[in-house]
């Protein structure tokens, strides 16, 4: 059975042919204009976990992964380009500690950009497609509308004071899920699997990216700044609803109640609030609230690898598994 | 042969046809907050010139158009991406006298309408999509591409000093063309037709979208202040390099140039200047050159259609193609 090394030095080695790659997609493009923002962000060399979901789920049905690289390039595109949009929406200043495209270039230059990215995203999704039908291409259209539609309902959670756990759920798995999940899909669908691999890599990549997005909720509070790159607490300053969040409301009582509903009405905490806060998590027992959760939605996805018949394959997707939820914290 | 009022019966009739499926596309999807902006430019019933594209050369090329209505509702919609998008970027507070989407509701909300409307047009493209392979999609993408192109290089032209007729025409062939263009390759490949006529049909939209923005400019002096929906001299006052800018920058010499050199420098002309600036139009028959390559390119346009063997076919596609120029002037 292949080590945690060797899995490692594999993933080191495909994530420097997908930024090699990537470097090129845009390079020689014209114009300058519109492409040069879009090197900017896609220059920001991120963990690259969509194009390896691409790859391993292509590998883990048996397919030629080399044939799977123009869809890995595709979905990293198509990742960037809602970081570009998000970060506008989000008035976000920085994104792995260099700005975001809006504030070195400006509003208009980041909208245009990600609109450039999304449909180089579909070429590079198209160029030698070696599926037939058009179920490739769906899964991914699929996943598109459905990142809309969950960043629309992020938008909405912010102003509507009873958010449910269960509407929390419906939103990540949108805004966060659906996209990963399409990764395994794509991936699945061009290494040539079969009807029962494709599903169950589906469901893999959805329930993976719910431990995702709540680990990222997690650690936001209990992560290592520099590690993690954003301001710790940085969701409560913000007033999101997040995991931790909705689950410390549904679970406190009196003063903390309030102390967390106070939250909602003034749509924030001040910076120096944050300790306070995190102790009132810690009170609650949120934390290991969302580290069962995080550990729940794992083993659904994990549960799901039973269909890959390479032991091999099924160990490169479980360490992928395992590195996204077990960053530190 | 097909008489003009028989063309136009059957333009009006799939004109309302399209209208009725637009409305049903987005009025039951969720959440209402990302789809419900979408749904209001859509209502915006324009001349659904692109729809009708697609329909009439799936026709002409011997298919079923019924078959192409999925297409036609999806260019429809990706054309609307391109006008929130582009309104925000050219900060237009109207369109046909309704007020633009970032400006009812915010530029964010903006931003994540034209989003979602480009999501689902490719949703609606690959709905039972009949033909095999990638080439539909791949036309809709390159379409895609070059209009992102052709908006990047109209925002550097705003900037640039020296824009030359030839960098112009490239401009529009990416920013207005290229999307007519595809209307008619993508109505060619669903209805089937051979690849000569796909060829051809191609080559009409190329020809016909350059002689219809050329009109717009032209328009934009020329016409009709209520028609038209927008300000008269609109172009002049922002100082945008239009083809009839350009001519008379070419054509202009000492002090008639200075004046024109002038909206370069100062990025426009005053309300009160339009009528100065429209004789000076005039005295250098810049109105005629633009009449001039109008022709120019229809004819280009229409002699591809000798390509289509059915007479009523080729008559339908004439009578749009002089609809979309012939407006008043």
């Amino acid at each position: 059975m292949i080590s945690e090394k060797e899995f490692n030095s594999l993933i080191e080695k495909e994530r420097k042919l997908i930024n090699t790659k990537l470097k090129s997609v845009l390079a020689k493009r014209n114009p300058r204009s519109l492409y040069e923002p879009s090197d900017y962000i896609l220059a920001d060399q991120g963990k690259r976990l969509r194009p390896l979901l691409v790859l391993l789920t292509a590998k883990a049905v048996g397919g030629n992964y080399a044939k799977a690289y123009n869809a890995a390039l595709a979905v990293e595109m198509l990742h960037n380009f809602t970081l570009v949009h998000d970060d506008i929406m989000d008035n976000a200043d920085k994104r792995r500690n260099k700005l975001t495209v809006h504030i070195k270039y400006d509003v208009n230059t980041a909208i245009l950009a990600g609109d450039g990215l999304l449909a180089v995203a579909y070429e590079y999704l198209l160029k030698n497609l070696i599926v037939p039908g058009n179920e490739v291409v769906k899964s991914f259209t699929k996943g598109l509308v459905e990142v809309c539609e969950g960043q629309s309902l992020d938008k909405e959670f912010e102003v509507k004071k009873d958010v449910s756990i269960e509407e929390y759920l419906i939103m990540i798995s949108k805004k966060t899920a659906a996209m990963i999940e399409m990764c395994c899909e794509v991936g699945a669908r061009i290494g040539g699997g079969s009807s029962s691999e494709i599903k169950a890599l589906t469901r893999f990549g959805k329930n993976l990216g719910i431990a995702f997005q709540i680990q990222d909720d997690l650690l936001d509070i209990a992560g290592d700044e520099v590690e993690f790159g954003k301001k710790i607490g940085g969701d409560l300053i913000e007033g999101k609803k997040t995991f931790l969040f909705l689950k410390a409301l549904e679970k406190s009582k009196g003063k903390d109640k309030a102390a967390f509903q106070k939250i909602i009405v003034n749509k924030g905490i001040q910076p120096g609030e944050v300790e306070k806060y995190k102790m009132l998590y810690q009170k609650l027992d949120v934390l290991n609230d969302a580290k069962k959760e995080i550990v729940l939605y794992t083993q659904k996805a994990l549960r799901q690898l039973n269909q890959i018949k390479n032991v091999n394959d099924r160990q490169l997707l479980t360490f992928l598994a395992y590195s996204l939820i077990k960053r530190k914290y």
